[in-house]
């Protein structure tokens, strides 16, 4: 009942059978086996509990860390958050079956591109069993079958969980095969998934650098990496200092734990006497462990800032500590975010525009703020709805991951007998 | 003066800092550079034809086929396209800085979603030397640097070739590291240029099956393969059959050798014992071997039919030979293709609309054509003016890689001091 106990190639094989019939379905059928999930989530909310009870009892469960213990943890909130997720998406424009383009080409056919479901998605995750219905749900509405790979101490919550949208999707007639997840576990049924290149079009690994790394061996599907988020706050001559400050401050504090935290202040050399102290106390008084360039080490003002190395230019603290660097131009913030950046968020404060927009067309990032929190990068604050993950990658999707990104297109042409000369 | 004596490192880190200056180049200056290199291949002509004759008789051309010595082999004629292909690219809109969406957040930041160059573009290519200034031409003109792996024994050609883009480049004021040709050669080479993922944003292999392996194997960059054509001819019921003999004969034989050609017919059984005797003494007059299923066979009406092998539905023939099948309804057309094919281009002749509709949408390919030959897949017919490949991939690009594929986007945010609550 649980998960599904087939092999990994039996279940991409059905997952893809399951694709091609999807692929076609009206919205509204879609859209049905998503009220469906949200209402049986509902009903099922006793059932759901008792299974994640079970794997918080498992003794895989003991030797978890408090953070991810609460991450595994549900309780009837979070389920209720989950249907009304899936309302949520439910509600969202169907992106298949989108025109793109039209033309006449000069040999007479009418050519549309059309959005059209990618087919199949793999998503291998850790520890929260939301992760389950939230990625059903994004896959389903936009046309996509989905083999999931969870946690092995999750394995009774998913089970629970991905039974409630089979049943769902048996309700509104669809196939149950579009949502299958993958029972067991280990680094070798990983390596079986990835190398399922006839049936599996896009893998999404949601989960740590060690998940990455070991996917890189071996992935033979394509793989949509979301790397960490090493983000920066570049604080311009000409910035508004108090704007500067709560941009910087809530772009390390809010959540420290997200990848569009701020991990670096760039402050620079010609406001950094004045703006130096006040906001390395402001960021000090938060709880945020303070390191620093020689410069902002100076300028601190009695602040206690450690000695900056090397090593922390390029880290994701992913945590309340933040590294501080005094640069004497834009172009020299430009250079330091190109070098230690990941290609996350980044943000300059500044009232002058052309310094913005030198800062914007420099910076080699997925999303880039003038005057903003790098906090913003979302699916949901972006207006997408929802998102999968967050791309780091310059092909397919940048930033947010939501429905339109798990689509590819088609050319249809329509000619009248034409021929090529 | 020929290829640029750098390690494969070394060039590629080269071409990061190019492509980072030519991100933000405007239009004019791009042209200026494709408008000089046009007039410096004409200038240069003579010189280019001398490196050219050197390649043919040296002596790792001994061995080539005659096919590949032709595709080797440059004269004036070809010179002169190779300029005029260039000045075609400086007249097509320049893709960077294309605004894609924009939106207002409920947080009030302006969000636009800008295209932008990818960055460094790798290609590997075989024989041909004008792929150097055609793709040249289409990297430069959408912002990005390429660094360019030829044939070793194209060394001169493509030397002398590459050197006239970054005279060019010179002349217009841009860097020349925008276009660097790599020296030497070998697999190891290859497995070098594969890694450099801190440099390289997208490597396209132009060349056969044996070197998508090979960088299968090693790459760590992005890669963007595009498979092999196996594409069909699918005469429904409804067909109008004298457009189906023209389009069935066009797509097999008008260029056999390309990625959109047809290799399998297939045939309705509902009009196969009308159709097929026809059909098939059309296109054995053309010189196309025929091979088929039994029922195929029996319909030949004396055209001389061989048995085909399971393995002939999987073949990309790339020359006059074609497989023949007869199905029994749209739905075992679609399951043909979508088992056997490479999800290239694939064509319906039908007058049904509904049939139509079912075939482009249940064949799971980047091009599907009704009533029209496969052989239009490609980036000149369909208006973006060149293409340096054709992606049979469903992420990122899929059909013609024009310069639109060559970017991607940026997401540039501005506020007024946003924070995230």
């Amino acid at each position: 009942m649980a998960a599904t106990e087939t092999t990994v190639a039996d279940a991409c094989v059905a997952a893809k059978r399951a694709a091609r019939e999807l692929a076609s379905v009206p919205t509204e059928a879609k859209n049905a086996a998503l009220e469906a999930t949200a209402r049986l989530l509902e009903e099922r909310a006793d059932a759901i509990l008792e299974a994640n009870a079970g794997d918080l009892a498992d003794e895989r469960a003991a030797s978890l860390t408090d953070a991810l213990r609460d991450r595994l943890t549900l309780n009837p909130q979070r389920v209720a958050a989950m249907a009304e997720g899936v309302r949520v998406v439910s509600e969202l424009p169907d992106p298949v079956g989108e025109e793109l383009e039209r033309r006449t080409l000069r040999s007479g056919i009418e050519l549309r591109k059309v959005r059209v479901p990618l087919g199949v998605v793999a998503v291998v995750y850790e520890a929260r069993p939301n992760v389950t219905v939230d990625c059903a749900a994004l896959t389903l509405k936009s046309g996509n079958a989905i083999v999931l790979r969870g946690s092995s101490y999750a394995e009774r919550s998913n089970g629970a969980l991905a039974a409630v949208v089979r049943e769902a999707l048996a309700e509104a007639g669809l196939p149950e095969d579009a949502v299958t997840l993958l029972a067991g576990g280990g680094r070798e049924q990983l390596g079986e998934l990835a190398t399922q290149e006839d049936a599996v079009d896009l893998l999404i690994p949601r989960g740590g650098e060690g998940l990455k790394a070991a996917l890189k061996d071996v992935a033979t599907v394509p793989v949509m990496y979301a790397a960490a988020g090493n983000c920066h706050v570049y604080v311009h001559a000409a910035a508004d200092l108090e704007m500067a400050r709560r941009i910087a401050v809530n772009a390390k504090v809010q959540r420290p734990g997200v990848c569009n935290a701020a991990e670096t202040l760039l402050i620079d050399a010609a406001v950094a006497a004045r703006f130096a102290p006040a906001v390395l106390a402001d960021l000090a008084a938060a709880g945020v462990e303070l390191v620093g360039d020689e410069r902002a080490r100076e300028l601190a003002g009695g602040v206690e800032v450690g000695a900056a190395s090397d090593a922390d230019w390029d880290t994701e603290y992913l945590g309340l500590k933040m590294a501080v660097a005094v640069v004497d131009s834009v172009e020299e913030a430009i250079e330091h975010i190109n070098r230690h950046g990941t290609g996350h968020s980044e943000a300059i404060v500044t009232a002058d525009e052309e310094a913005a927009e030198r800062f914007a067309a420099g910076v080699d990032a997925a999303a880039v703020y003038i005057n903003a929190s790098t906090r913003f990068t979302d699916g949901f604050e972006y207006g997408m709805g929802a998102e999968i993950g967050n791309s780091t990658q310059k092909l397919h999707a940048r930033g947010p991951i939501g429905m339109r990104e798990l689509t590819t297109f088609k050319y249809v042409a329509r000619g009248t007998g034409q021929v090529r000369e």
